[in-house]
């Protein structure tokens, strides 16, 4: 990595550490410094942030992901605060390891922002990058990135994980017969951006943070989810372990993600490339709307209506296929089953029909205040 | 990673295979199938592309770094085809897996465009990645990322690698009596960019092509050296397995990262936070003109004059100590020696006398036509 340690006395300024600093005025070294302050090792770390890379010690199969967010497509300044951009970076990253089966154990951090950039928010990002591995994911820690700068904040994270010894969970094994289930949240972020939108930006669409104040109070919980996700990344070693065919986070939604795994899952050769037993036959994933009404109809005091479960992105929760026999564990709900594919275009039912999947596509879906982005 | 796979008929427009189209025009998912034709695999990946994580079969210990290029810090489209910037995404990430003395193995990349860049150019990214990959790392492939929107061109690359049973070479390592040498091009980079700055610029600072085109054909070598480094990869296991004591990347200055390497191998508490074993003595990088003019004087039929040397940034070359009595492996060049700390303030000298380190710091070195950035 390129973060590398400067000190003092090199040439290189690195300002004095108060809280109004711009990155542009305390230098690389001095961020560095600064944000390096903030974060918890990586218990898998052999070397840590400083060197050119980090060493990590690892026992068998790896499991490596990533993922960018950037202010304007991905977030506002105005409704996300610093730590709530740390946690939610961390926490999409590993459930992206969580969906394999694995164990996080490291992250490298990809931060690049505006010269005037207050180095306290970049101290903001840290604390919530640790918080969130302390809560979601222990022991795993930052064990690099870089700092540079961009003309909009621009986050850049990659996750590590550990299989501990199972196989990776696929996304394209799932077989007829097997159960459907979810765990996590579901349509709660989608609601919360929802609240966003519709309040939180003015006519020529700039956000901003004075029309949420009221759904602050009201609906904290579907904010939340919008703004610092908490997604069930212990289960995925735990549905690992429990047998799971096939597995996936729902990022974009879960009738998206669902088409995804069933096509993934099925013989199909266009739709099976990442397949490693091609099957005999193709598979649809039927989505059952009570089960999903039962076990998700209401969450955390929030009534949550079928069509945001289903076209609601950024929950992070995870999709999981089990042998029809398998008792599921505690956190997951049964919401469907795998079947023999009613059609060759139908991957995906509700209550056995034909349903579209729809969600989000960020080279396609725009959204208002980004002009040309 | 989010680079999920999803296939026609999802309702997600995919758009048609041509050229011209844009990434709003084709979407995530036809976009990803035209990337994606242009990678080669990884020879570590179990799984390669198309989950929510790739899996990376792993011997022993792993090393791991990132590092982002965002159009306007550090390239312009006016000067780098997608070829080369892809090549440098490469380049530049596994110099540093190079630099611990590790076999780069697997690439994550994450890329963000605004809507209207044409397909074509991901494509073209993705075929200098590869080409980077086959020609200084064979074995090594992408095997993963993600995709989304950007106001400009961003790319954040995260680069995996082994050991293969060897520690690794930290920069902290550093004794009084060893003899320092570097491997790979010194200078050309930066004398690169200054012919790109020179004339490759308006007088608002907007780079065009138009200026540098004598520079191509009189200064190949320096303009390809900054727009598509060749880093000597395959030299930093060759350096570890000779037993070299510290090793670094150079991207920022020779003189920087020299007195970076000191700093680290000393025993000052301030400056050796990476050391794993605290030197009871600070050391000094003593670095020899003559040797690095006998060595680097005329690199590809380019005269280079000392100071570019010393201030040049990335060339991404390996700067490394070796013990006294070493046979240097061929590649390097002595160019100067670790001696006893001449004062504190001192970590870098030349021909014996204190020089200050100079070169790049993103956050404070202003550079033409970024405004604000």
């Amino acid at each position: 990595m390129s973060s590398r340690r400067t000190e003092t006395g090199t040439g290189v300024p690195t300002g004095a550490d108060t809280g109004s600093d711009t990155v542009g005025i305390a230098g690389e070294a001095g961020v560095l410094r600064r944000v390096l302050a903030q974060l918890a090792p990586s218990e898998a770390a052999v070397v840590g942030p400083g060197d050119d890379s980090a060493v990590l010690r690892v026992r068998g199969d790896l499991v490596v992901t990533s993922d960018t967010m950037i202010e304007g497509p991905d977030f506002r300044r105005a409704w996300h605060r610093g730590f709530d951009l740390g946690w939610k970076l961390a926490a999409t990253n590993l459930s992206d390891v969580a969906a394999m089966g694995a164990r996080p154990t490291g992250l490298t951090v990809s931060l690049a922002v505006p010269r005037d950039t207050p180095v306290a928010l970049l101290e903001e990002i840290a604390r919530g990058l640790t918080a969130a591995c302390a809560a979601l994911a222990p022991g795993c820690g930052v064990v690099g990135g870089d700092l540079g700068t961009a003309p909009v904040i621009t986050a850049a994270v990659t996750a590590i994980g550990e299989l501990d010894g199972t196989p990776p969970v696929l996304r394209s094994e799932a077989r007829a017969g097997d159960q459907v289930a979810y765990a996590g949240d579901l349509g709660l972020a989608g609601l919360g951006l929802t609240l966003l939108f519709s309040d939180g930006v003015d006519a020529d669409g700039v956000a901003h943070a004075r029309g949420i104040a009221r759904h602050l109070a009201t609906h904290p919980r579907l904010l939340a989810a919008q703004l610092a996700p908490t997604p069930p990344i212990a289960l995925g070693r735990i549905a690992a372990q429990a047998g799971a065919t096939a597995m996936m986070d729902v990022s974009d939604s879960l009738s998206l993600d669902a088409d995804r795994l069933a096509r993934a899952s099925s013989r199909d050769p266009e739709a099976a490339e990442t397949s490693s037993t091609k099957r005999s036959q193709a598979v649809t994933i039927d989505l059952d709307s009570a089960g999903l009404l039962h076990a998700f109809g209401e969450q955390h005091g929030e009534s949550v209506p079928l069509e945001a479960m289903l076209a609601g992105g950024e929950d992070h929760g995870l999709l999981a296929a089990f042998p029809a026999d398998t008792t599921l564990p505690a956190g997951f709900h049964r919401i469907g089953s795998v079947v023999p594919a009613v059609a060759r275009s139908a991957a995906l039912t509700l209550d056995g029909d034909p349903t579209e999947p729809r969600g989000w596509d960020p080279f396609t879906v725009r959204l208002p205040g980004l002009g040309e982005v």
